[in-house]
């Protein structure tokens, strides 16, 4: 049987290499054929998942993370189509914050993911995804636009520092200095995020608190970055987006002509996923928490729908399950294996998600050829 | 495909005849056909267990519960085998206390398990099986042999009461009166309980809070308890099932000749289970929780080593399961499909079970023809 497994991530336990990994291991064993594809959202694992599904080379980089402190960050490298794959959360990421002033949004920045791209152009690059999510700033992307060479100015014309403190700042912006190089490259922004720049589900009101910001810091810090936005010279903020990662999507949209693409229609086509999946016996998908969001979610649904068209069916293992089954099985999902085998808090389930998917899997490859 | 189906009650949700329902509705909605057994432990349930699975005739009768209370108690009667099927729990059920001294151990009786004894001699019976389990009474089986014409006197030569509190005080039995039907009948003993008469797994020790009794009350009831045992002129503790509801066991046995044997071992050959798996492709088991346990317990596992013995697969639907599937595997049980399928508390489980067991049920059934 040939088999594709392209599960995402489940948060807070396995990645989707991982989670793929054990679904092969059971299924091979029993002499299947089994395609693995690394599911990505453009947040942290994005690059591992290219790497890993296109065989991609792993190209390390000092940058500044956003504390300022030097760390290596990878990036993905396929030279035959001159693409480069970075992500935001390498230098930028939230893995960074330690609750100190030093790492509050005010004065972090998103400088080293632009050095990150600095780095794909001195590479040769013609195309650059930068996948956004799982970063630990809000500095409306200036960090980033300042490791290409876009100078910020304050009222007295002095240059800005590129940290969030310096958004309510902004008076001029001077992009002469932009990388030349990028005006013939092609950047796609991979993310996962809805976000608008502004706004209550914006980038500061939303994931403010989860970076560092005291609630009542919130109202100030949207002024300023309502502030920025207008100083750029839009009010426009209805693009879904623009909020992800701190404002990093606003400043790539706007400043490098950004295309908004989802992580996973990126790994779908990078991957020639549609393909594989025309081609294969089953397809087994999964996530961490199935539920009536899914149904606006990007990977169970994406791929089932993809199976639908060529009538192939589609397992998804979950950690959870709520509401009917009958609204997945619309989109193409055959049907939904919970992994969960026991009365059990949320930290064990995530401690055992490797154990509980195992064995979800062995018990799933027993039905399937139980009766002959 | 043949399908039989006999699951335990999964305890504080479904019954065994609710959950073979449950899972005849999924496969006979596939064109499959279904035989359900209702499996039964001794206690509550047994009766309405034998009634289902044979068709017996359900036969009702007047009988005072454990506080004196007339009710109306059911039992089974088959009459080709003129063999009537009774539980203790049906007249002296644990569903009669209600916390007040009227209830309380040292005043109550198994008096009416005994009157539906003699309803079963009233209908002819020659084979008379008495489930045990679930009973509110810890009288020694005092109550019972009274119902049968055994007589209890104290030191002054005064009839006692056949009630917990009686058991201290008891210094001559008379069996003269003893029903002389009995002698002619076959008494069995239908229990899944192991406990001895005294000890700390006894009728007084494991089971007395449970019943009423304060944990301060345990020492001196279990001391009476002691006393009635040196009286009927045993000191002999070992026999397993003594202890089950609240002495009853041991009474039946030693007045009555009771042969014990388990609830599963008896709706196994009273169905003729084993045939039912022999010529069946799939058999279907489950129980509430599935753990080492249940290596020791009667049905799951019961069932596995008996459909091991003609190869036929069996899964096993479980509210939950702990420790490694190979040690079930090698009992015969194919496969062990956990019902829950997200975080959850024990009370939601439970008040769930059976939407869960029904979707579990459902993706199975897809699972074993997802590919062709």
């Amino acid at each position: 049987m040939k088999i594709v497994t392209a599960v995402d991530s489940m948060k807070g336990s396995l990645t989707s290499i991982e989670a793929n990994q054990i679904i092969a291991n059971v299924f091979t064993a029993n002499d299947h054929s089994v395609k693995e594809v690394a599911i990505a959202d453009g947040g942290e694992g994005t690059v591992a998942a290219v790497i890993k599904n296109n065989d991609a080379q792993k190209i390390s980089v000092q940058v500044r993370a956003l504390n300022d402190q030097l760390v290596t960050a990878d990036f993905a490298w396929l030279p035959s189509e001159k693409l480069a794959v970075i992500e935001s959360a390498a230098a930028s990421g939230i893995q960074f914050l330690d609750g100190s002033k030093r790492t509050h949004p005010s004065n972090t920045s998103s400088y080293g993911t632009g050095e990150m791209m600095l780095a794909a152009l001195e590479q040769g690059a013609e195309t650059i995804v930068v996948g956004l999510g799982g970063t630990g700033t809000i500095d409306g992307g200036i960090g980033l636009l300042s490791a290409l060479g876009v100078l910020f100015f304050d009222a007295k014309n002095q240059l800005l520092p590129p940290i969030g403190s310096s958004l309510g700042k902004i008076t001029r912006i001077d992009s002469e200095k932009l990388d030349p190089r990028l005006a013939t490259v092609t950047v796609y922004i991979a993310s996962d995020v809805d976000s608008p720049l502004i706004g209550r589900t914006g980038a500061v009101q939303m994931f403010g608190e989860q970076k560092g910001l005291h609630k009542n810091e919130l109202e100030s810090y949207e002024k300023e970055m309502s502030h920025y936005q207008k100083i750029i010279g839009t009010t426009n903020n209805v693009f879904k987006g623009d909020g992800a990662a701190g404002g990093i999507g606003f400043a790539i949209r706007l400043f490098l002509d950004g295309i908004v693409c989802s992580g996973f229609e990126f790994i779908s086509e990078q991957t020639g996923l549609e393909t594989m999946i025309k081609h294969a016996d089953l397809v087994i998908t999964g996530e961490g928490k199935m539920d009536s969001q899914s149904l606006q979610g990007k990977v169970p649904v994406g791929i089932g729908r993809i199976a639908k068209k060529y009538n192939v069916p589609v397992i998804a293992f979950v950690g959870s399950v709520k509401g009917e089954p009958e609204l997945f099985y619309n989109e193409g999902i055959s049907v939904i294996v919970p992994i969960i085998d026991q009365i059990t808090t949320l930290d064990e389930a995530l401690k055992n998600a490797d154990k509980n998917l195992y064995n979800a899997v062995r018990r799933t490859s027993i039905l399937m050829t139980l009766v002959k």
